[in-house]
């Protein structure tokens, strides 16, 4: 079972005050760079797994999503998602994608934002992803970056010009990474991009794009604080279609 | 046109001392992960981008293929590698990968190892690839890895614990990365893994292995120098077919 960090209340506290969380998809800065990836939603089936909140699931069906199921490991958070629509077809569920279990060629959708880092056995789930798709159907995520994993003490360093460095370190050894980020010891599972896409074609995915997030210019000179993302990726986006 | 380093007198004569460039593929610690993802070779039509001296020409024609071009921009290497056999199924060729063009729907098989990170219009070269290629055909290939090539000072740092750690910046910053390595001066080009990938997908490929090189427990415990290698990758590996 992947732990669930976010029924913890220290980290959900934390959490409910991020951009992300206030302003839903706007308040994340790589959501334009997913969004252009999304295929046409009107009339589709769509399964976003690890859905928070549920904003990316009424953002689908606003835009033309024909049902949105939403999975999350806290039940904190599918309780605020659940109260935020009355929406039959949008379905929240509290689910542990470590064991989940979808219908088969259901979805036309996968959708999963910075969730898939916290499970373990990402070539299982993916394999249930993949027959949960009908043929040509989409699996777009988002996860965080092994560079930005890796690191035993993931952390800012200073180089002899004065430019900020990323301390890579141990990047080959795949496995549990334990973190302070709003609580202590939050749990993350670091693997490399060759096995993230591997699973992926091991699985029967084409992969169709792959991006290691860094912000626009223009994003850039809105939001001077991104200018660490330049330096080192934190997030890693894929496009696979069964 | 891609910079000349290896007619540098300086640069060559160190490269020439290398163990890859001594004992050939076995001297080179990723060959056994390139050679497992080659197909079988033979009666195959062989393209090598960034021949060297050779040693994977001769090593395709004596594994089946049927004939092999080997490419590169060096003349002291293709000289050397014209002297190294005299079967006629083996071409050398002079030839500039910025500028090369090759024969519409020839070969089976284009293998390029740690030469295309030379290269600065990547999308123009991989273009060329792919209609080179016969339908099915294979498009092996290792560059340096972008986490290895980022940093503006490329070289090992020690953390509080002892542990070697390698400073990532600019990696979202393409383009141009000089070093000194063998020779003063040395230019590659920067591109991260999603711009290699997508470039790939672009063109008309399939993606179908990646692997960001680590060495193995067996490696290590002959080779305990390649340890550094387990904290960053040096090397990409992709697999890709027409």
């Amino acid at each position: 079972m992947a732990q669930n960090i976010y029924d913890n209340s220290e980290f959900f506290a934390g959490y409910s005050q991020l951009a992300r969380s206030v302003h839903g998809l706007d308040g994340a800065p790589e959501w334009p760079s997913i969004r252009a990836l999304l295929p046409d939603l009107h009339g589709k089936r769509v399964v976003d797994l690890g859905c928070g909140f549920g904003w990316f699931a009424r953002w689908a069906k606003q835009h033309g999503a024909e049902t949105v199921l939403g999975l999350d490991i806290s039940a904190r958070m599918i309780a605020r998602a659940k109260a935020s629509t009355d929406d039959k077809d949008i379905q929240y569920v509290l689910a542990d994608l470590e064991q989940v279990e979808l219908p088969e060629a259901e979805f036309d959708l996968a959708y999963s934002s910075l969730a898939l880092h916290y499970v373990e056995d990402f070539t299982k789930l993916i394999g249930h992803v993949h027959r949960a798709l009908r043929g040509g159907g989409h699996f777009i995520f988002s996860i965080e970056h092994p560079i930005y994993m890796a690191p035993m003490r993931p952390g800012w360093s200073v180089d002899e010009d004065g430019r900020r460095t990323w301390p890579v370190s141990r990047y080959s050894l795949e496995g549990p990474r334990s973190t302070d980020w709003l609580a202590k010891g939050v749990l993350k599972q670091h693997r490399t991009i060759g096995t993230t896409l591997n699973a992926l074609i091991g699985a029967g995915f084409s992969v169709r794009h792959v991006q290691e997030w860094a912000p626009t210019a223009q994003q850039l000179a809105v939001q001077p604080d991104l200018a660490d993302e330049v330096e080192r990726p934190m997030m890693l986006i894929v496009s696979a279609q069964r």
